[in-house]
């Protein structure tokens, strides 16, 4: 091998110029999405090697500190690993690592909420990583957000006793694998937009949440609509929007 | 079996040569399935040409009326065009028709029912000419039989205003398109087995029944079995056998 | 034939009881769902049988004048063909039919608006059909709406030219085939939930609609949920709930 | 890193507020579903993770012991790893492991059969631990059961040797992966309902299960339903519950 | 519109040029492939203009000709409509057309059987059409052939009554829709190559065809290969030319 | 019915409001796009119903006679029905119709051919009408072009025939159905890059063109890309485009 | 935890009772298949406990000694893993394993050979592994065979060197992934019968080689049967059939 | 086990004869290929093994220095692993590895650059493995190229920055994952041909890299064409052979 290990952009001969600036040929965050639309960029952390998460963070944290304070409004690392997490963690202090909704925000703690109630309900015990990920997303875009757990519409009992909970919220995202019948029942029940989660949680035919994602998609009942399978980030991002005038 | 033993084997190796006996080339009707397994054959129309069609007709009916009386049990023609109903019709005198449920049974009379209830629940409007072939199919093969439509889980009070009924059944049919839900409701109530009949009801992401389907067999609710999309005949049947020993 | 075509329940021996009431094996309306949920049940045409659907008309009709004005609120019927249209407009005195929507409305005119604004966006010409289908149900459930059309991703410019409209809508729907890309695009740009309708515009890899069901599901701007291939109607509903309170 | 590792919750401006009973926020275990359905409900092992599957069989444990006996019944862990095993065990004395089936049993013994057989046959030896799963729910839920393995239809001889075995079962569960032949060529010959498990045995175009899956849908003789692929548990359920009454 | 209809090739400015001799620009027709393979290139009727497939007979009928006799071997023309077939014989005196198999042979005669016997077994009624194409291929390509009709494995004594013509085959093909479990079936009885013709013949969850091509292509039996679905021709050619040897 | 057929937007109460300009709430044809693009933009005809496709038509006439002779570049309808295209002929004096490539180009007559030459190859006589398509498209973007037909990979000789041909040109586009192997061997054979166009010719397993885009897409010798299934046009604009500075 | 790991079944209470003979539970080796097929039946490793695994190599070990030489024939253990393999050695000295193409053999030594040759063609390196199966199983099964690689149409010139080689076949097997063109293109060139065995070599839209599969389904040229994707022992097997009596 | 580990092709009685030459019975190298098509050959690493891969390199070092310098050109070893990449490097002394692209380059400089430039464009930070493919694909094969990361549309101010890089490239790669939507986007804007590099980033409903590769296929803008799923190097060769004239 000619070159030494790991630096083979500095070999002559070889076509790419280093980097001048610390995201060039990395990353081109979007320091201007908050003013634009009202939220920051959130940063999904699946897929991006740690030399690169980790220059994604120093950047955001040197923008941070530079405009004093946190204009940027709270930056949301999604889908970390543990050990992304704690890469993350190191390069900006003050942030805080849920390791069951994979998500490190920073700065660390929930701004004062504002807006309507989020409501997240999920079907199982095994959706509850999905459905924190919702909630905790709603919360650091400023609302006030609820989780209710493993109220599948095998005992309808679970669900039927919320209704008031239901009445309430004015966003309510609904968490499911398997047969996604839960959107349905709860959209039947509820004035408020609902937002379906399908989940990979199943087996077999679950085709790891295709099964629930067509049934959400198919949801007998009109306010529903659906995001990505596993997208809990997504879904709080937007049932934060949708009660935030509420 | 008490036909004779086909003999196509013996024709030389010329294509077209004429069929000698009636059924010849055409179909060995399984005769003795009654004695088998308890209930007769019955004949699936799609797909086959009239010509074939009237062939079988009329073999049954030659067949059944050699024996005096109904000796094969009721023999039902399923997904019927109305040429076709018309024509087992002409050629099996006393044979009802039921253009819903596309079935011709012969002989027409439903006979008396035994053995416990099946009880047919249907989630829309569409997907009553499905369920109104398994209401059929159960009924002539002996069990009383009861249909209710328009319970899906868009409206729960619906489906919450049956479970007498629910509780009262040996069997249940559950006939849903869309996103299939209403399967783990009812299992969810119920302490009879339950048989899903997905139906082509719907559109776009429904996939002309896959969605259901899909839906049915990841039922968060065990107890549910599912049988092909549309395929009320075959739910109608398995459900006869259940409730047959109740 | 042993019966009279068209009369099987007429038969003695045949299983189905007749109804006794209108609706009776055919339909529950959902009467108290506006009360419940604050919009009324809509009527799904497609896959109902031209019988079935006149007497869902017929018991609107009555149950909507013996409360006197119209406290049901405004009744959809949805993708409506050309004869099922006239049929419920027959029954139902003073419907109004938009043959592009595919829409009855009853009563006709659209309600005084409140809420914020709907924008309802679409990528193309062919896509006008399911756009209206979601303009005039946001209409019809209460609030303003507008159209643009034909401002897909191919040139950029003409959504770049309603920046300002995007801006200061309260709910988005965007309509769009082929490769979905809209939706992404669009929810980039703006502070309001975006609700995606893939439609079945397009062909060969298209796969009906599909594509971009699959894209709007992957937009790589947070703050869009989707609803099924070319269902309108499910994107007016849920625009209009959110944009309800702005 | 601002909080200590696995103690987020406890951080000041995290949202999620602490548990204060055993199982809020984790499950909401349906422990009259012996009651309304006639039998108890499963815990599904996988895609728990371990403390909130400890959670759950300690309140099973604490409920079972305060009911004096075993009210709730037997109570079964299914697609439980070894770890997950071992920890239900060791939560739950008394409870049984069966490695194969990967179920755990509490209390341990099966309780006295009662109703009509339960015939379990698979096609291959792979597809012996679902059979197995679906022999030791039957079990365990209170029916007689037996267990025929490798009985594929490469070789007729095998399942034609079983015709008496067919005839004097109640409820008939064919596990088969590859073609899912076997469950044509049973309903063929029996007289009783039954059930089919696709499993996914195989490989390439076997498609994870989903060959035999749409096979058995397909079966070309009446008195056929499907469970989902792998799933045991559920075809094991739904035979005790059609085998109760015989 | 400047141009006369129809002859839009004869317009200056239009970019194609007239054809010089009678196939270019429509085929190039493979008239050595007899000589290099051992059998005539066939014509796939569906998706060719009546102009262009006129064009082709015609030339076809002009080269048979000239070499004196039919040194081509005889020409198939396959799934033909009705009106292909009957300008397929009017170009070609003395071809022969099977509406049921949708041939057209030139010349007509099946020519004089050599090698082993081709059995072709077809699982329904319904299957006939494609069954009988892969007869009439195996004969017109020399062989002796046989059918079998509506042996499906829901009566499994009909297959098994033929299991000395099984034995006595040289090349078996299978023609089955549903479940397509007659395959794995009789190649568990046979020594000869079975080729599986999986067919469209089914509904639903049958996935035109797909089903029995998946069951087919995980036969548990080994000796079993697929040609594609509703590919009677195909069958037909390849167990011709197994048997060939024989 | 309350409203006038076919005037729905002319009531009081109903919520569109009638078209200022010709093209208002029907499209904004891309004008700019020759300028910005180097092409015009073209008209997909297919999903337009028939008044959106005469006003489109309609303006693009007025359009280009406004600005004296044709500063838009040659405009193409492509997929234009026999119906669709004689309207567009009507609206657009001068316009060519090709029936078999289902295209109309204004003005008519092909530009004087500049750039490099671009070759269209079709594996089978079915595939001519997108061949077509493509070979019109490249030269009314203003490339020499040819086609040649019928040499699919059953008969070697044919494609070999050509490699003069194959070598001498600047951009290929191979057009075929069913396995699409004609894309890979022409790319082991060529300098030019390939555009692999999938047809949906073939039945079964080619489901409708997917198994010539999947095997295009794996082409085992690189230089292939490949468009949409039948999707001629954009072939043909692409090789235009590459060919355009050759 | 109750019971000692491992010995559940020994346990009071537990519901299966002990084997009683070697493979009781376990399987039913088919002895008699080379009697009545011509062929001995092989052990599909793959999905077996190491456990049933070896159970099954000892009692053909005792069967086949007791018969005294090798009256079952050589018996094949198929896609063994290296453990698997050396357990099954074990069991069965004389044993030969080949880790490419994860076959144990015994007796190890390969028959006298007959018949037709069997000539295995493969497209590129990767494919070795699936080729070598088929290639040892025709030997293993009595036949004369050879194998070719990297004969792939990216280089035409490869496989046109072959064409002698090719003539002399009595039955060809093509190896290939990614677009299967292979198989096109020699049985465009061959006489003899082809078997297609798609293989999971390639990425993306390879989709674990159903894009080969379905390529082969739609071989352009008769004379083309396919098995399932990586099954080069069925190849094998049908190949030896085909060529048993040329 | 009768054999020592590892040679199995030395005994008696095993079929396979041992190679004569370094590559017989692994690889034809298809060293003609740069005088044929213009490039050389590359070797895809994966999916072979370390032996066979390191007798490929092997023979390409032999041929290599054997004709004096490089008359070859650049050989490209794409997808290779960290050990294979070593391996590589190992046999051929010279090679470059670049470890993010996945790729080893013999001899490794890149030469002087000639032709047009290419423009690689990505969409995201986790597509740049693939990305970077392409671009030193383009590189190595004599191309000016340049790499711009992070374009995604979610922010569209990030592309429209670009649009003079852009109108400046002779070729365009577009490589994004998820929705996919900057392909047509950038086609929106481009004059030259874009090359579409659907990409696996994403989860869920991004299907491994389906979703970006049909909404690819169906780019409302022409003149996009698309390779496999994370095909870099297809990509860059590609527009290597579109550039070069330019």
């Amino acid at each position: 091998m000619a070159d030494p290990p790991g630096t083979p952009a500095d070999q002559p001969g070889t076509p790419a110029s280093p980097p001048t600036t610390s995201l060039e040929g990395i990353a081109e965050f979007d320091f201007g999405r908050a003013a634009r639309r009202g939220y920051p960029e959130a940063v999904l952390c699946e897929g991006k090697t740690m030399e690169h998460l980790v220059a994604i963070a120093r950047a955001i944290g040197e923008r941070g500190r530079s405009d004093g304070g946190d204009p940027l409004g709270t930056i949301l690392f999604t889908r970390a690993s543990a050990s992304q997490a704690e890469a993350v963690c190191a390069e900006l202090p003050g942030a805080v690592h849920d390791p069951v909704a994979r998500i490190v925000a920073w700065p660390g703690p929930v701004p004062e909420p504002s807006g309507g109630t989020v409501l997240v309900l999920c079907a199982g015990t095994a959706d509850i990583p999905v459905a924190r990920e919702a909630l905790l997303t709603a919360q650091h875009l400023g609302r006030p957000a609820e989780l209710v757990v493993d109220v599948g519409v095998a005992g309808l009992h679970r669900i039927l006793a919320r209704v008031d909970q239901i009445a309430a919220a004015s966003a309510i995202v609904v968490v499911a694998g398997m047969d996604g019948a839960l959107a349905s029942v709860v959209a039947g029940l509820a004035c408020a937009p609902v937002i379906g989660v399908p989940t990979s949680v199943g087996y077999g035919a679950a085709l790891d949440g295709l099964a629930p994602l067509l049934s959400m998609l198919n949801a007998c009942a009109p306010g529903v609509a659906v995001v990505n399978i596993d997208n809990g980030y997504g879904a709080g991002h937007l049932a934060a929007q949708i009660a935030a005038s509420a």
